[in-house]
């Protein structure tokens, strides 16, 4: 067997029983595997509609057949699950070393069920697994449980997952993270783990993932990192200036949403740049497994230092809160990562608290904490340590902005699809990214169907990014190839230089298979709607397919996107029909059979 | 001030002194820092001709005024002293980034003097200099050290040097390690450190290194980081596959020595090639401080992983001692790492004895371990666990090839240039490499001027490997260059994308100054001119401005480079002219005045 290592570990904390079971080949291969795999096991063991936050939910960690092998950025995992936040099936991908070292003790995925009765956490050691207590470790921040479990298991190159206080508190916006400062961030899964009383996973193998076809794998290889090399995002934008290359690039089209989406451009965007951030804050790269991109960054502010920031973080923290104090969205990441929460949710949380207190809905009295107001650099450190701390006021910003805004009533306030808050973008200036966001399958989010590539960044062809046409087919070509990547372990930023041609030769390459790149695209849309199918029954139908009142209904005020809205009602129908479910946003019955599902 | 931080650090073991001293900005800005500085003042303050291992000599750590700087590749920093190895000025390089510390912290350069009457370590955070005990970590390997060092001050991001082992038994062959793995490897500067019971030096500091004209230097910054991206080597040959990139490329210019300099190419090297390491064992790309190009590797074999292999290092390890098994490379890399070793020297060194024995000098009576026989890589790993531990016939190889071939009557068999082992290029296919071996000033070495990049790699131009004419000349203005790229405090990878305008900018914007970029390579030629009269008045004189007799007199027996030998006699008078020395190799009284000595 090349590529998967073929066993499944399934945990059940409530009665701590431990099963090592065969993985089903041709289930794994149908479903490619990560995310794919994962949905496909939640689909089939646990009931939609579950409370997330129960004993019957279950919690996935699974990678996909490259994860761990010598495919570039094999590092990545998914954390498959039904989200506390949406409602919806979530997993949420994180990089880092984790996913490389499960295969490496010889795991596919793990299913963790059931609950414990008191804070434990999972140790493997190749084929050594066992529950172990963790109340030493509760209430602990994330850098410090890492150390200490570390330290306990004997080994400082044990890789730890681990969940912060603000998962232990079961905040929907908690985030999984690994190596002290990776995150599978969003849609709240780490409240799920808290839910479980499970602290962490602790890792540590010494296998190795072997290529089916070693030759034919190198020569790939070889070709593959050139092209990674050679393309202007992946050889230049990124490694150069991480993923905060964005900022000045999405401002100046007019599509970084400044003061909670309520404009779209940000005068001093440059002091938050990745330009700036370079120049005054970075230690080094932090590349995550076999990467040769390496946007990962590793910054230091007074004696503070650590992982990040992302440019999805800096932007929550700075331009959606109107803050330009790039020394602050630092020190605001920090605390996201000490505490677990997600940076996205957390920080235009803070945004649309701003905005709740600037209109009036939140009043002075309430807040045991500085003044909410756009701007202000001192009111984003202290309310993200608070939230992360559950203290007074923070306790009610780590419900996330839709169920904020929703107890004074304004829940169009939240900038949110399906209760998750929006990334970077604003769509009204992107037409196909917006129709994405509507139809995500985990609610808000840029990292399942990403089109600011063709819209903004020309990749793989630029396209006119106030224009509907052509937008349905680029969205389910993006959602279905997102999917591909998502499950095959690989990082989502391969696709500006890879095609789908490259991620079918690494799979046959490596497993051993002989798919068409139409195999592994049919795949793609068999995993999506697989989750589509599981949010149906969970309840969430196309009623949820919007987006906030605000991007629909308010033009642009000023900017290079002035005067647009997004354009949703015309686009969905549309959408719906290329991805051959009826006009309620059903798959039918003709398509799910083509699919296999 | 800009660039430089502007205080000089002396500490004094013998009498417990500790003095923060303004540095002389005239000096600094003539001899620019690191290397060039650092000599300077070791010229200034002892006798050449003193006792390397003597309380007399003394041992300086010194960053240029870009270290810490948002220049790329600045994490450099150089250890100067004199060599116990080679008896010459020694400067070795390490990056990492214990040197950006140092100027976060607010130095410049340590001066270290005298002895400690017990094994002692310092401690430098910020304004807090002290002289702590370190009974407890003498003996202790290179990562329990900096693990512990950490934990006793506290704080995990505290950035520790030290040596091993090795070079507290004084072995003439013992590294400076930082960050576990990185080494200022080179001419047995670890054992000086071994020589004054200083152990480590464990930095923490939190100011910034500011530039003179942030703009400027922004505007270029953004240049340069696009020629290294655009460069072929450090674009796409050192961030595929790391230095071991050129295991292949210099075998198949017949220029990879094997087995002991008695052949050069290595019929099984791409076993050990930088393809093969990233297809096996690559974990992670693992960067210095700020670096775009991030050549560093972090492997994994079984279940023991560390930072490198190198190319020196595979090859010294592999070819040279004819292996071809990666795998023992790397647990022999991790050892030297441990205890503190030179690879190349450490290597080369089994190299040498295999020849020794293969001869019948080293009987298999002295042998404590396994036999001494080329391609054995069981000799390799044990060999240099041993010379770490001092073991044995270990401790015999611990005093280098030469002191170990002289020993036994044929010092010819040494491959070494002023006893310092010579690195993984045979000269006798590469004619301007070989006269650099000859003429550096720091022995046997690859780094004080790297004629591979024109002779082999066509870098800045491709120019004819067997030809002489002209290559005195490319030898002046390489070992010139690089004394300026060390001096600043930046990688020497850099120059393959970067020219002397850009570093002259680089100092320019950052310093605050208005060098033109012949005032730069001046400067290069008088740091180059100094460590030559230091050496001269040290008795090291042009005798000793040679290569060993087997590449002088016999021909390279097979490969691409079949027939050639090194003719330095043609070469070596040529370059005494270019250097405007007279034929004894004495700089003249001229040229030592032109350049303000």
């Amino acid at each position: 067997m090349a590529g998967y290592c073929g066993k499944v570990l399934r945990v059940n904390l409530s009665t701590g029983e431990i099963k090592k079971e065969p993985l089903d080949m041709e289930v794994a291969k149908k479903f490619l595997g990560g995310r794919g795999l994962g949905s496909y096991i939640l689909s089939k063991e646990i009931d939609p509609a579950v409370d997330p936050l129960s004993p019957e939910n279950k919690i996935i960690f699974a990678t996909g057949p490259l994860t761990g092998s010598s495919a570039p950025t094999s590092g990545r995992y998914m954390v498959v699950t039904k989200s506390p936040l949406t409602g919806t099936i979530a997993s949420s991908n994180s990089g880092g070393f984790w996913g490389a070292e499960l295969k490496f003790a010889g795991y596919d995925l793990i299913i963790v069920e059931g609950k414990a009765a008191k804070p434990s956490y999972i140790y493997i050691n190749d084929d050594t697994v066992e529950i172990r207590d963790a109340q030493n470790y509760w209430g602990k921040l994330v850098s410090e449980t890492t150390e200490l479990l570390q330290k306990e298991v004997g080994d400082p190159k044990a890789r730890v997952l681990t969940i912060g206080p603000a998962g232990e508190r079961l905040s929907p916006i908690a985030a999984v993270m690994n190596e002290k400062y990776r995150a599978a961030g969003r849609s709240g899964v780490g409240a799920v783990m808290g839910s479980k009383n499970l602290k962490a996973i602790v890792v540590r193998g010494s296998g190795k993932i072997e290529p089916a076809e070693p030759e034919k794998t190198k020569e790939l290889l070889s070709r593959l990192l050139k092209k990674i090399r050679e393309d202007g995002v992946t050889g230049q934008g990124l490694p150069n200036y991480g993923t905060a290359v964005l900022v000045n690039i999405i401002n100046e089209n007019g599509i970084l949403p400044t003061n909670n989406f309520q404009k779209s451009y940000f005068p001093t965007a440059d002091e938050i740049s990745g330009e700036t951030l370079s120049e005054k804050y970075l230690v080094k790269k932090d590349p995550c497994y076999r990467c040769p991109i390496a946007c990962g960054r590793y910054c230091k502010v007074d004696d503070e230092e650590g992982g990040g920031p992302e440019y999805e973080t800096i932007w929550a923290f700075g331009a959606d809160c109107g803050v330009d104090d790039l020394a602050a969205i630092i020190k605001a990441n920090n605390l996201c990562n000490e505490y677990g929460l997600d940076t996205i949710s957390a920080g235009a949380t803070i945004a649309c608290a701003m905005e709740l207190y600037e209109k009036g809905y939140i009043k002075k009295e309430e807040l045991d904490g500085p003044e909410l107001k756009f701007g202000s650099a001192e009111a984003v450190i202290e309310w993200t340590r608070k939230m992360g701390a559950g203290e007074g006021f923070g306790a009610k910003l780590a419900l996330g902005s839709y169920r904020l805004a929703e107890s004074y009533g304004v829940p169009e306030l939240s900038m949110s699809v399906k209760k998750q808050e929006l990334p970077a973008y604003d769509p009204r200036g992107v037409q196909g990214h917006g129709l994405q966001y509507a139809t995500s399958n985990r609610g808000g989010c840029h990292v399942r169907g990403y089109l600011i590539s063709p819209e903004i960044l020309g990749s793989p062809e630029k396209i006119d990014r106030f224009a509907l046409e052509g937008k349905a087919n680029w969205a389910k070509l993006f959602q279905d190839l997102t999917a591909v990547i998502d499950s095959l372990g690989l990082c989502l930023f391969t696709s500006f230089a890879l095609n789908a041609d490259d991620y079918r030769e690494l799979f046959n390459y490596i497993v051993g298979e002989n798919y068409t790149t139409e195999d592994i695209l049919t795949a793609g849309e068999r995993i999506w709607n697989l989750e589509r199918v599981f949010n149906l029954k969970a309840g969430i139908d196309a009623s949820q397919d919007t987006l906030p009142k605000r991007l629909l209904e308010e033009p642009v005020p000023d900017g290079p996107s002035k005067g647009h809205k997004h354009r949703l009602a015309e686009l969905l129908p549309e959408y719906y029909k290329v991805r051959g479910w009826d006009e309620k946003g059903v798959p039918t019955a003709e398509k799910l059979q083509a699919l296999g599902l």
